[in-house]
């Protein structure tokens, strides 16, 4: 049974095109209760699938929630063959067992977002590799050499004369064909992919098929609030972390990148979302609040009610009933204070200013009151290594963290 | 045993690239006793070779005189492809059958020029046809667009922004593999080939193997001396015509012509064809004379000495004994002096100015003085049709054409 929601499908999306269509294809699925193919595709090189690719695979399966069945393409073919020239550092070549494992791992961790039984996964080279010479030729007939210079990468390098192999006009027109070996009706992207995308519409008119709608979606940007969500730049979340550290990291963004998230990684209505930041913006509501509120969502996404539950619970353990503020002052301690890289305790104290002098430091540590990431203190004669952050707490009220 | 001779190799050339390795390519050959790879490529559509062909095929010749390998290739892959997207029109596919009847209509032709035992005929389709997607995209991983942009016909309807779809970049790399799969040395074409033969040279360097040396002749002019040689113009002589017709098409073209037909389409040495133009421009030889060697020359290429003896005699027979000269002057008879498209013979002399009065071409006529092609006219009475060009002589010097 098909039940479409336009709204919740467009939520999110960079572009939709073209729009009549999808109106259109979406009214006659219903209508003939005939699910939309739906297809998205996949490097096959080793995933490592964090929070930006699930705004992507979210979007997939709003399509299953509603009753369309959704191809999970692996780009196998081109990834087996990688670029013989050795000129593109970016293609390696796969064998096919690698291609298999890459293939299980990525199951492993899209079924925590997509219904697996709306799902096909499908491989590329199971067409690609039976393809002769002449059924290639045929393919390249169909597309034109100035039509593929439009796409913004290539136009650059061809106008900065760096070199293009014809083999890179090649992956557009494999991806395309694979929305014609699928017959697609709709194919979902990153912004990136906008070019490729529109390729498989021009082939599938091409051989005679009803070309279908592409859909794009935003890059997610990462933690830091600046640069797109990546495992190299270290700003993202991954999809198999644990909901302690999902609970962590998403408590740690800024607000204005919160409201993102809530748009682009939840379903949380928009009604809502923008109440929240009114009461905030009117503060009435607190930031910390509405970020828990996303945290717990996500957590629950990527594992259940009961995982976010728990997150939360530790998070309030730890950082809330501790009292540790938000923003407690920092202290990097100067290299000459320091011998063989160690400080003494009785010395740091007074440095960062918890204590007036040596006495005061050792009067407070006898009587308890010092703590250094939790742990309290008791030998006044200790040399400390600070190798990373930590938060020393004299009394009840009082913090300074030592950055190294 | 290889014995070359770089001067009559290199005669009638347009280029030849590099010219260093072409050098060196020949003396190894002597030295290691080992043929050279010559290889030609050609259409796969139905043959109708000319005097223009030869220009190229004596090159094959000379390589084979030398003691090398001559690949006739033709491109039968492409040919039974065509373009499927039907925007060429120049392309049609061709089936198996087709281009094995094409291909004896080939052998019944080119070796009238080309030595039998020297001649390896073969056909792309041999190696393309079990080349894999995968290695189509081996081969288009070593060669760039912007080279291949830089071939006249694409960059000018890039500029002009005219399609040029993807199937067009393939064919060069497809002409440009055959020198792989064949190991060419050398391969010869039109100038219209230079960019295609280069694409070849790469692509064997990327293929590791020793790149082939390119060799361009000339498109020969046809006998109207203004454009190339072709059937479409009807301004050729045809491999297969017979020598009487060869001879009297070689007698019809300007000297100017016949000093370039003399460079590229017959052995005679260079110093010999100067001396025969300076005697000439002297007034010490007839250009007649001149051209009529050259007839019997290209007779007896696509013949044999006899048939060029032959056809000097005839041609001597009909129109050098019976003395016609080159310029009489030409009359169109008025359609109103004629009845039913005829005309009284005795009349037409007098129109002619032939004769003074109807008596004086009565007179005439009885007395033996007038014949129509060498025929000699005896009925005074006689109505004439004149559906194609007729020559009038009257007495011994006397000539008038009759144009229809």
């Amino acid at each position: 049974m098909i039940k479409n929601d336009i709204e919740l499908l467009k939520r999110g999306t960079e572009e939709i095109i073209p729009l009549d269509e999808f109106s259109s294809k979406l009214d006659r699925s219903e209508k003939e209760n005939k699910p939309l193919i739906v297809k998205a595709g996949f490097d096959p090189t080793a995933p490592d699938i964090h929070l930006g690719h699930t705004v992507l695979l979210r979007k997939m399966r709003h399509f299953q929630d509603m009753g369309h069945m959704v191809y999970f393409l692996i780009g196998d073919f081109t990834g087996m063959i990688g670029d013989p020239s050795g000129k593109s550092e970016t293609r390696n070549r796969l064998t096919r067992e690698e291609v298999m494992e890459n293939a299980e791992t990525y199951k492993k961790q899209v079924f925590r977002i997509l219904d697996n039984e709306k799902t096909k996964i499908v491989f590329n080279s199971s067409w690609c590799q039976s393809m002769t010479f002449a059924d290639v030729l045929d393919l390249t007939a169909r597309y034109n050499v100035a039509r593929m210079l439009e796409r913004d990468d290539f136009s650059n390098r061809y106008k900065d004369n760096k070199p293009i192999s014809i083999l890179e006009f090649m992956y557009p027109l494999v991806q395309g064909y694979d929305s014609v070996a699928l017959k697609a009706d709709i194919e979902l992207g990153g912004t990136d992919q906008k070019f490729n995308l529109l390729v498989g519409r021009d082939l599938q008119r091409e051989y005679g098929q009803e070309p279908q709608v592409i859909m794009t979606v935003p890059l997610l940007v990462g933690l830091d609030g600046v640069q797109k969500m990546s495992k190299s730049l270290n700003n993202y979340i991954g999809i198999e972390e644990s909901p302690r550290e999902i609970f962590g990291k998403v408590m740690s963004i800024s607000d204005e990148v919160m409201f993102l998230y809530y748009e682009l990684v939840t379903d949380v209505p928009r009604e809502q979302i923008n109440k929240s930041r009114k009461e905030m913006e009117a503060g009435e509501l607190h930031p910390r609040d509405v970020k828990v509120k996303l945290a717990k969502e996500i957590c629950r996404q990527l594992h259940n009610e009961e995982a976010a539950d728990n997150a939360e619970a530790e998070f309030n353990r730890i950082f809330v009933k501790k009292d540790v503020p938000d923003d407690i002052d920092e202290y990097t301690i100067p290299e000459d204070e320091m011998t063989d890289g160690k400080i003494w305790i009785i010395k740091l104290l007074v440095l960062t200013g918890m204590a007036k002098s040596n006495g005061e430091a050792r009067r407070l540590i006898k009587g308890g009151g010092v703590s250094i990431n939790g742990e309290k203190m008791t030998d006044e004669d200790l040399e400390m290594l600070f190798d990373s952050e930590s938060v020393i707490k004299v009394g009840k009220r009082r913090f300074v963290k030592i950055v190294p």
